[in-house]
């Protein structure tokens, strides 16, 4: 049992394989480039929102029974790696939250990145913290 | 340029296709069975803890077209499918928070599934809101 992703767009900074090692730790701006196909898709997301991006970690080497339990950078224990957000993982999926400054098109400009320049982005969900928060719940 | 990704495990509540329409709104209780393979990965992963858990839409129609601007339950209007949290979206991946109630091996007990029975898991990490919640972040 497997799932085929194609990515939606990619993650543009200009600064190539440098980047904060988490998204909340991070000012790089920059903007996320979406395939204009999925252009109408991007309606309603709003400057000053927080967004949901989830990219693929195409640049990390593959994952290895020894990266199960991992030492992050400013630890000095190694814990499982579903309990941290490092890069090496069985399906190599990054999410970070970013906060949106403009939509023009299918481009939307964002703060706080922590991907590479040219990470596939492979989708965008609002940031959901709670049932006030969900955008399909009862708002008409 | 495609990612092909594979299940680390399932979730399990024993409703079949039923489910709340998000975890936010969501009191139902279940498991997460993890591929024993995997279950070093989990250490860290705490009994009262915030998890991301991110999934596989395997039960939904292709996305389509059509399907950019969707009017969700409860709402009179349709929005794009990237601020909303849809099952029919690009890449089928859904994102649910939930509760840690116990760990038992590769088998975490959570609360405020939103998923079907048999869902496959594909990621697992922690739920961050912000810089001091980040779990690399210097903590030592």
């Amino acid at each position: 049992m497997q799932v085929t992703m194609k990515p939606i767009g990619f993650v543009r900074h200009g600064q190539g394989d440098q980047a904060p090692r988490h998204w909340s730790i991070s000012d790089v701006e920059g903007w996320l480039e979406i395939d204009p196909v999925y252009g109408d898709g991007l309606s309603n997301i709003e400057p000053g929102q927080q967004i949901v991006v989830i990219f693929w970690f195409d640049r990390s080497a593959p994952f290895e029974p020894s990266l199960l339990r991992q030492t992050p950078p400013n630890r000095n224990h190694p814990r499982g790696v579903f309990s941290i957000c490092s890069p090496r993982r069985p399906n190599p999926i990054g999410l970070s939250v970013l906060d949106v400054l403009r939509i023009d098109g299918a481009r939307i400009d964002v703060k706080h990145l922590d991907m590479y320049d040219g990470t596939p982005i492979l989708d965008i969900k609002p940031f959901v913290t709670g049932k006030d928060a969900c955008p399909s719940t009862d708002k008409r």
